[in-house]
């Protein structure tokens, strides 16, 4: 084992759009050396004596657990703070429960809140580390990592020139947002598919930054889809459309009914025929069978759902690792072998 | 310390039933060592390294901190999966929980579910082990391990030929449903005694392989507890009244009231003295005061209900440390002595 | 890292009122080691092997945290019992979830509970060590520790002779009330201030012991504030006052409204200069802001609101420390020094 070696320049990881396409190598690359330590159940030290504190503001199975065994298996301690457990009854706000935390010493935070900006407002002012676990409209940059990483894994050509369709309701993916900025740092050519109503006008979405990444917008699904080297199929979250965006990209119109969703953009295996034969289909889970993937698909031979589920602890345990050592008091002397015993004879 | 010697055939615990008298003796034995490291503070490795999942569809105090507090002996990480703050809030299905746990490395799963046969069809779906911890009205193995192990510790004259009577809604009842099996298993004969709409048709209850077992069925509550060596109270299961039972043996009455029950089967002073003078008195827990079992008699000199709970982590270690033997990739290497240390002169 | 040394003569902390003032300073003395231990994150082993159990009937973000940050800082094992996952759903009773905590092998209880007096009940029934994690509007101990440490800590010219006011619904508050008993033993000189209907008749709120100790109550802001060392102000807890009260003090007067308090005992800018120059704010949080307290002096120059909480971790590793010693089956040996190594040669 060894230790996460070098300088990390960020102290959070509130978005993947701060990341340099070779801090995004960088990563991924330490999430393969996880992965053999997990494989081969090598117990690392990196936060050892660290303590990690989840916040999640709405439920969440994987993302929390992920990020629980994650940190765990680089010798965290874990502790989560529950909404229904927390303050949060009493009234109390995010900046004083993030202050709170940091005075129980709190090394780590892991926040996922409903309002796109919580993470950002919790880092400053927290003396930690904050990870991003999904805010509101806003980011998701662990899932966006743990995507690229499997698309890296499992696309036979690599990122680099491969059409990335994502399909669904674009606007308030916080999941589609992310990935379009990490696709195409790595050189993919992303496809935004969906009803008018939820897909944006992608310079008022992204920003100033990303103009001339190839990002190409469209209604029509085989459009779309064909000569898809992956597609990325999204969860169509009832619960955030009737929130405010992370924008003024954002529409007014409600969009289809699920049912009609699923006849016009639902992923069947009719629709799947029209990408490449050897296309890979993502979701970022859970997902809502019959509405934008059928079940045929999500579990037949081009599905990679669950390489994303279990590629999401090496990811986060990278991410940990980078964020840990990123500040100057780095974990590494933790993970210092043993000098040489010197036996007086 | 020993590890956990030879082969164990069974990748999951779902059902007593499943298991051979000698498979119960070998459980029986296991837990007596693991009772003996509880009482000496031992730390066992037997699970080093491994991730537990707790997923429990319905409250329960005992039962899961008793399994997290065995699988923590056993040096497991324990990560707990509660309704409120996962998936199930979206709709993610059993198969697709248990199919994200595993990809997220979990390798054992102690599963409580409403629905009887849920933990069946997660271990079609879990590469690792499952553990039933009580489904609807059909199973609750590790209680009725824990009810033997109790019995053939305090009974004077052991299991072999004693006269056990359980009292209550039998039909509605995994704890009784599995008792029986292990009971007879172990040579016990066993009476069921309850109104008439709780008692089951065996037959049709246990099904073809129970056939010819020393399985008493009556109404009558004196005729239950003459010459009783034991008597195992059941809690009055109002929440599990309006489900679908694990059979068409299912009577379709709802039985008596609550202050009914009481009035005629809960177990008072009057009735426990038609047993023997040393008879023993049971509870699953928790106890209904005053509906099928008197606090007097709960908490007086014949109850082993606090037994049955203590008795609960050594004989769930047992549990686990065979199955996590089970699949050739025993954790026994992890409990090796070090080799003798050979210094140089 | 030295173990806790000498016989501590409490098997449980329930109340600060059963303290010498030397076992506070004992206390105070050993969580100053706690601390450094903490910052040079050093672990200890006080409780290694041990199992703590919280048993939370009232939402808690930084108490429960802070127990389990302090429990695991010492080595223990820490589970939680939450009321919507516990039997409290099924109607167990507290004695019945004590005694089967304990049958469970649990070592050490933290209790909240939102009735006074119920981990006096538990502790009578728990064969290990009881904290009162704040019961009704009885007690808080460890929280008025934590406030004392904090004083010591900050306070120029120390605890003895200090002018200390507590401000706020104090009637209802196991905070003022334990507040009181510790810091009048350390020496200080209360004023309890709020409005009439919120102050208690302080021999019967104290009982007979407390007779002769400097308490002075008044309605007057002015009075209370002018040439105050430290201000105490107190969370305004609507949820407590339909509540009845820990003794026959109780007032029937409901008291004013939020916005009444607000106005006429809010601890403002204006109402801060009335105290002493160097004065000291505390808060136990979480803050209603603009009720009791505004937000300009919560986080203002003078607050030590996080300073409290930061002091709570090393102030409940003492109490846990010394409530582990305390029955002759001391953690002290699991703390001893390795024998020096004598290598033949």
């Amino acid at each position: 084992m060894t230790p996460v070696a070098g300088h990390w320049p960020h102290r959070h990881l509130l978005d993947v759009a701060e990341l340099r396409a070779d801090e995004l190598e960088r990563i991924m690359r330490l999430a393969g050396e996880m992965a053999a330590a997990l494989r081969a159940r090598t117990r690392r030290k990196d936060l050892a004596g660290r303590r990690l504190v989840t916040v999640f503001s709405e439920p969440s199975t994987r993302t929390r657990l992920s990020f629980e065994m994650a940190a765990r298996a680089l010798g965290a301690e874990v502790s989560h703070l529950d909404p229904p457990v927390s303050s949060i009854v009493k009234g109390e706000s995010l900046v004083d429960t993030v202050r709170t935390l940091a005075a129980l010493g709190a090394d780590l935070l892991v926040i996922r809140h409903r309002r796109g900006g919580a993470p950002h407002l919790a880092a400053r002012h927290f003396p930690g580390h904050v990870v991003n676990a999904g805010d509101g409209c806003h980011a998701h940059p662990t899932q966006a990592l743990l995507d690229l990483y499997t698309l890296r894994q499992l696309l036979p050509r690599g990122c680099r020139g491969a059409r990335v369709t994502i399909l669904g309701d674009i606007l308030h993916s916080r999941v589609a947002r992310s990935n379009v900025w990490s696709l195409t740092a790595a050189g993919a050519r992303v496809t935004l598919c969906g009803p008018a109503e939820w897909l944006p006008d992608v310079d008022a979405w992204l920003g100033p930054h990303a103009s001339g990444r190839p990002i190409r917008v469209t209604t029509d699904v085989a459009t779309a889809l064909a000569g898809a080297d992956a597609i990325m199929t999204l969860r169509i979250q009832r619960e955030r459309l009737s929130q405010a965006g992370p924008s003024q990209a954002l529409s007014s119109g409600a969009g289809p009914s699920s049912p009609e969703y699923a006849l016009r953009y639902g992923l069947t295996a009719e629709r799947l025929a029209m990408a490449r034969p050897d296309v890979v289909v993502m979701h970022p889970g859970p997902v809502n069978e019959g509405v934008e993937i059928t079940r045929q698909v999500a579990t037949g031979p081009h599905s990679v759902i669950l390489d994303q589920v279990a590629n999401g602890v090496p990811v986060r345990m990278a991410v940990l690792g980078l964020l840990a050592g990123s500040d100057g008091a780095s974990s590494a002397s933790l993970a210092i072998a043993q000098p040489p015993a010197t036996i007086p004879g």
